[in-house]
C-alpha cells in the first residue's frame, strides 16, 4: 500500500523474510488480551490466572509445532534475535568452565555471528565453518572444527539469504558423537519445513512466529532439558528464571495460534509457494538475460518460499526501489543489514563475485501470494531490468565488448519483444518504451 | 473478569503496577500495523517506509514525554526489564576499561539488582546503598559509596514497592560532581510523575509504556548522547546498532500514543488517583486495626497511585486470594517475584519485621478506578481481614495476650460493627458472619 500517490496502486508483497502480514484469525485470538484480559501472568489473582492459562496453551502449541517433548522446553523471548543471542551467549556463559570455543557456519544470521563476535571480545575463541558455493555446510568440515574446548555448535536449518536447506541430521550426528551442544537457528525455515527437534538432534532451536504470519514482539527458544543455559535478561522469575520481563501475552497467544495454523497448513502452503517459485524462476530465466540464481536450484535443497537472484549490471538496491515504484516489494541483501548497504556476508562467503553481490535481490513468497501477482512480476521485472541496464555504464561497456559477463547467458532463452544480443546490440533491445 | 462462575461478578482491578488495561485509543492506533502496515522498518520499499515513519513518530512522542533533547536518544527494547539490563550491563561493558565498580540502591527493581549480580559474576564489584525506613536514598550515602572505579550509579525515580519518590536531582548532583554516569529506573514513576531527563540529570532512564496503559512488548531506554553503552542484543543494525532485532512496530506505535496521552493527562490522572488513594487509606485506617502503611504517607514523597500495606496477623498471599474471590485484584510483594513467595527485598531493606513483610499487600490504582470501586473495597477488605484473622493462630495468640502487636493500634479509630479490643476480645468481634 504505497503512500505516495504517484506510485502504483498495485501491491505485490514479496518480502516475507523481512515481515509477514498477521493472519486475521491470529489477530482475533490476540485481541482479547489487549484491553480485556490484560493481567500479568505473574499475578496470583484471576487476571493473572487467565494470562497464565493463555501462556500455558501457547507453550503447548509451540511445543507441538516443533515436536518438543514438553512445553517446559519452550522459552518465550522478544524475537528471533534475542532467542539466538540467548542460545549462543547463554550456552557460552553456562559452559565456560568446560571450554571457551564455539563453532558457527560462516553464513549464520547476523544475530548468531554478532553474538559469537561478542563472545570473542570476552575471551572466547571461535571457528567459522566454510560452506560450498551453494551455501551447504559439510559435516566433515564441522567434524574437523571441533576441539575438546568446543562448547557450542551453531548452524541454521535453512539459510535466510540463499534458501539452502542444511543437512542438520548429518551435522547433529557429528555433534552428538562428540557430545557438543547443537544450536539450530530455524528462523528462515519455521513454517516452511517440518521441524522435529528430537529427530533433528537439536539441543537448542530458535525461530520467530512473525516469519509465518504470527505477530512481531515474540520469539521462541527451544531448550532440551539437558542443555545448560544462563540467562541473558535478569530480573523476575518468568520463564523458569531463564528470561526475565513481563510476558508479552497478546503476542505469545498469537505465536501459538500462528504456529498451530502453520503446522496444519504447512504442506498446502509449501505446495502453493513452490509452484509460484517455479513459475517465477522459469519465467524470469526466460525473460531476463544474465540472471543468476544464488543458492541451490528450486527443489529439495532449497526453501520453496524464496529466490535470491543476481541481476548482472544492475544494482540490487536500485532494482528494489524501481520495483517498489511498480508496487512490488522485495529485499536486497538481508533485511537486517540492508540499511548498511553492504553486500551480504552470506554472498561473500559463497565467493560470489562482488559485482554479483551488489546485483542481488531476495524475493520471498508467502501463502497469500497469487499466480496473478507472479505474472505481474514476470511482466514488470524484465522491463525494469532493461531500463536500469540502459542507464548502466557497466551494461554499456559490456555491450561495447569492453567487459565480460560473469554469467553465461541462457542461450535461446534470452528474449523480450526484441531480444538483446549480448554484444553490440542497441540499448533499446530490452523493451520498456 | 473472574472466569470461575462461583467468583464475584464484580471486578475491581487494583494491580496496575503489574499490568494495565490498554487504552482503546492506543489499541486503535496499533491496529493497522498488525494486518495492513506489517512491513519491517529495515525494508527499503514502501511497506518499510511506512513502518519507519511510524517508528520515527513514536520516537518523537517518547522523546517529548521525557523532555529528551532528540528522538535519537530513545532506544526501543522489548520491555522495562530489557531496558534496565541494557543500561546496567551495557554501561559496564562499555566502560570496564575505566573501572569495574557499580553502585545501586538496595531497593532497586530485580531487573537492576540481578543485572548487578550478573556483573559481579563477571568480576565487577558493587555497592548497595542503604535506605531509610521509608525507602529514601540519602545523597550523602551515595557520595560515600563512589570510588575512582565507579562507572555507574543506578537509582530509581520512585520505588515500585513502597511508592517512595527519590530525590533524584540531589542524587544527580553527586554523580555529576564526580562525573559518574547515572541510570534512573523510571518504571514505577512513568505516567505518574513528570519526567524531564535533562532537569533530572539522568544519563540513562528506562520505563515500560505498559505501566501507563500502553502495550506489553515494548520498553524504552533513554540514552544521553554522551553516555557510553554497549549492546546487549547483537545482530542487525536496528536502533542505531544498540538493539538488534525486528522492531515491534505495533507495540512501539502504541507506546508513543500511550505516552502522548499519559503526558497530556498526567495532572488529571494524578489528582484522580490521589483522591482515591487518600479515601482508601483513610477508610482502611478507620476500619482495620493493626494496619501499617509501608513507605511515606500519601503526599509529595509518595506516588499517588499505590499503597503498600502490612495487615498484621494476616498472610499477604492469603489476603490477596480472598480479595480475589470478591473480585478485587491486588498484589503481594512485587509482581515479578510474587511467584517465589518470598518477602520483597525492598521490605527487607527497610528493616520491616519479617512478619509484617509476609503480611504485605500492594494496591496500585489506575485512571479507570472509581470512587464506587474504592467504596466496595472499603466495605469488603475489613470483612476479609477479620475472617482471616479469625482463622489465624497468631491472631488467637495475640488476643490471648501471648504475643504483642508490632503496630500501635490507632486509638479511637478501630472499629467495625462491633470493634475488637486488642486484647481478650472474642474472635467474632470483627464482623463477616
Amino acid at each position: 500500500m504505497p503512500s505516495n500517490p504517484s506510485f502504483a496502486t498495485r501491491s505485490v508483497y514479496l518480502d516475507h523474510q523481512a515481515a509477514t502480514p498477521l493472519l486475521p484469525e491470529v489477530f482475533e485470538a490476540m485481541r482479547p488480551f489487549f484491553t480485556d484480559a490484560y493481567g500479568s501472568a505473574s499475578s496470583l489473582h484471576q487476571h493473572g490466572l487467565r494470562a497464565r492459562d493463555a501462556l500455558a496453551q501457547a507453550r503447548e502449541r509451540i511445543a507441538a509445532f516443533i515436536q518438543a517433548e514438553s512445553p517446559e522446553e519452550i522459552i518465550f523471548t522478544s524475537d528471533g534475535t534475542e532467542s539466538a543471542n540467548l542460545a549462543v551467549k547463554g550456552t557460552a556463559w553456562a559452559s565456560q568452565n568446560r571450554g571457551r570455543h564455539v563453532v558457527a557456519s560462516a553464513i549464520e544470521h547476523p544475530a548468531v555471528l554478532s553474538s559469537v563476535q561478542f563472545l570473542e571480545q570476552q575471551g572466547f575463541k571461535s571457528t567459522r565453518l566454510t560452506v560450498n558455493s551453494e551455501g551447504l555446510i559439510d559435516p566433515k568440515v564441522l567434524r574437523a572444527a571441533l576441539t575438546d574446548q568446543t562448547i557450542l555448535v551453531a548452524v541454521h536449518h535453512a539459510n535466510h539469504d540463499l534458501g539452502t536447506i542444511q543437512p542438520v541430521k548429518d551435522l547433529a550426528a557429528v555433534t552428538v558423537d562428540r557430545g557438543t551442544p547443537l544450536f539450530v537457528d530455524a528462523e528462515a525455515s519455521a513454517g516452511w519445513l517440518p521441524i522435529d527437534v528430537r529427530a533433528m538432534g537439536a539441543d537448542l532451536l530458535s525461530f520467530s512466529p512473525h516469519r509465518f504470519q504470527g505477530p512481531k514482539g515474540v520469539g521462541v527458544l527451544y531448550r532440551h532439558r539437558r542443555a545448560r543455559l544462563s540467562s541473558l535478561l535478569h530480573g523476575g522469575v518468568q520463564e523458569e528464571g531463564r528470561r526475565a520481563g513481563t510476558e508479552n501475552i497478546p503476542a505469545i497467544v498469537g505465536a501459538g495460534v500462528a504456529a498451530e495454523i502453520a503446522g496444519r497448513e504447512l504442506t498446502k502452503r509449501v505446495e502453493h509457494v513452490a509452484w509460484l517459485q517455479q513459475r517465477l524462476w522459469e519465467g524470469l530465466q526466460t525473460r531476463v538475460p544474465y540472471l543468476k540464481l544464488n543458492g541451490p536450484a528450486p527443489g529439495p535443497q532449497r526453501l520453496a518460499a524464496q529466490l535470491n537472484l543476481s541481476v548482472e549490471f544492475v544494482e540490487g538496491e536500485g532494482l528494489l526501489l524501481m520495483l517498489d515504484t511498480r508496487g512490488i516489494a522485495v529485499a536486497s541483501g538481508t533485511s537486517c543489514v540492508s540499511k548498511a548497504l553492504k553486500v551480504s556476508h552470506v554472498l561473500t562467503a559463497i565467493e560470489l563475485p562482488h559485482s554479483l553481490g551488489q546485483a542481488a535481490i531476495l524475493i520471498s513468497l508467502g501463502p497469500e501470494n497469487t499466480r496473478e501477482e507472479i505474472d505481474y512480476v514476470l511482466e514488470t521485472f524484465p522491463r525494469i531490468v532493461a531500463k536500469l541496464r540502459a542507464m548502466s555504464p557497466m551494461w554499456d561497456e559490456f555491450e561495447r565488448g569492453a567487459v565480460d559477463s560473469l554469467i553465461a547467458p541462457r542461450a535461446g532463452k534470452i528474449l523480450l519483444s526484441s531480444p538483446p544480443s549480448p554484444r553490440g546490440a542497441g540499448r533499446g533491445g530490452q523493451g520498456e518504451g
